[in-house]
């Protein structure tokens, strides 16, 4: 298989096809450590479901090794974890008021939950402070936004992503017009930029704006992954727009127990919160030149069918 | 005062001026932390030569409510710092000898020496480690150079620089022609591009490779600083090229005991190696459009005067 988080994926239904009664899944990092890197998995339908765990690339190393001197060695694997029934459980939000166009909003966030094992500093504790902060900056300043900049602190984004099509859902169903829709769940480095799931023009827009963040190191303005919670807005053509932090240590976090708030390098973060506010002030300013009757029409459509 | 290298420099006598009789100097650095940053000062003539020691800002901000609390609390400094004569020691070099032009040379380096705390892991053991990195690469993957490469390791960047002059005036002297020299002495961290001490027109051939490092994050190519063991070469009109490493967490370690190894992150620095090893190459392929001609006339100019 290519790439690579397809193998932990699905790496149980590709073995279980070869015969396999179980699979240990080599963590997916860059950093060679004992820390096993988990995250979602899934079955393919008629296939056996065997048991899948994660493991450290230290302790796959080492089994590599084991496996080699002697082919015949025999494991056990003594996997409990379940799946549990859902339980109720909130998006977070809240607004600055727009003074001009208060039904017009800018909604920004990271997500609540996290992955079971760390803390999820980095994924996403850092994009729900990123958030936070960007609102209290705003406000703080004495800018009085034009639209409602809204900040939302998803619920569920890993497993199933409803706090996102919820957000979406309630949207629609109210015929809220969104200006654009930020998120922030990279993680809490050193920012180096945005990306943006939108029309040419829009990412041409964003672009302009590159002189003023640049002398703040940052450099990625492009066409690009908007995040996973605002994803279910873009089928009411809303530019997605990404924050781009350095992406070198994610992955040395991201899934595992090391995923704790020592590892935020305060500095850093408080970059990242100041390049989100940026962004939201710039787009509150100039806007991102949307047809906005023909916007409202779009989703009318949308709603009426 | 403005800046903030200066009072640690200058701190000792301009304190002494308004009659203190010792100074404690507040790190420069970004991280709230109980390390003392140190590094150099020195003592205007005629002034009176105080003790002047380093104080993590932690304990600066203790002594601070301390003197708060009880202005009349006394301290006292026991320093037994001194400095001992100098003692011969040596750059060290090594070279891949150029396969059309071995006499003209692209030197690059960073240097051996480092402050007393610490392990001068940042400063500049990645420097080194970059130019030793970038010479096993070009190697390993068969390119022969047209010029010869010259990996230089300076010894005494940290005190008075007699590594950076020895090697200009031996240069000087044997009237060797310097293509380019490039440093590494900022760090360990994800490279972000490189700044040039050269000709308008030598920044714009720089800035021309810069859409082939672009796809490694590499964004900064402007005329700016080469590096302290290479600026004697400068006389010699030789332009000067520094690494720039990602700077905002270079000052958590920067002449502290922090400055270790275990702070380097592997995947960074590989980074690092790759992109010094880049731009000596490309250097070495494409030139920087000198006039080498003119070039030689004018430090046999420099060598008869």
């Amino acid at each position: 298989m290519e790439g690579c988080v397809n193998q932990r994926w699905g790496g149980a239904s590709n073995s279980a096809k070869e015969g396999a009664v179980g699979v240990y899944v080599r963590s997916v990092s860059h950093n060679v450590d004992k820390h096993a890197h988990t995250g979602s998995m899934g079955y393919e339908e008629g296939v056996d479901k065997i048991p899948s765990v994660a493991l450290s690339i230290e302790d796959a190393n080492m089994l590599s090794e084991l496996l080699k001197k002697s082919p015949k060695i025999k494991g056990y694997l003594n996997v409990n974890s379940q799946t549990l029934p859902d339980k109720d459980s909130y998006n977070v939000i809240a607004e600055n008021r727009g003074a001009v166009e208060p039904d017009k909003i800018i909604t920004f966030g990271g997500h609540l939950d996290s992955w079971d094992v760390g803390e999820g500093t980095h994924d996403d504790g850092a994009g729900v402070v990123h958030s936070i902060e960007a609102l209290r900056i705003i406000k703080a300043s004495g800018y009085k936004p034009r639209y409602t900049l809204r900040c939302v602190l998803f619920m569920n984004e890993e497993n199933g992503n409803n706090g996102g099509k919820t957000y979406a859902a309630v949207a629609k169903e109210k015929g809220e017009i969104h200006i654009a829709a930020l998120e922030s769940d990279a993680g809490g480095f050193v920012p180096r930029g945005f990306t943006m799931d939108g029309t040419p023009e829009q990412v041409k827009k964003m672009q302009s704006w590159e002189p003023l963040l640049e002398p703040y190191k940052l450099h990625i303005f492009k066409k690009g992954w908007g995040g996973v919670d605002i994803g279910p807005l873009k089928e009411q053509m809303v530019p997605l727009i990404g924050l781009r932090p350095d992406d070198q240590r994610y992955f040395d976090h991201h899934h595992s127990d090391t995923d704790v708030f020592e590892n935020v390098h305060k500095r850093e973060h408080e970059l990242g919160c100041a390049s989100f506010a940026s962004m939201i002030y710039l787009i509150d300013k100039y806007g991102l030149g949307i047809k906005l009757e023909e916007k409202r029409w779009v989703i009318l459509y949308f709603n009426q069918n």
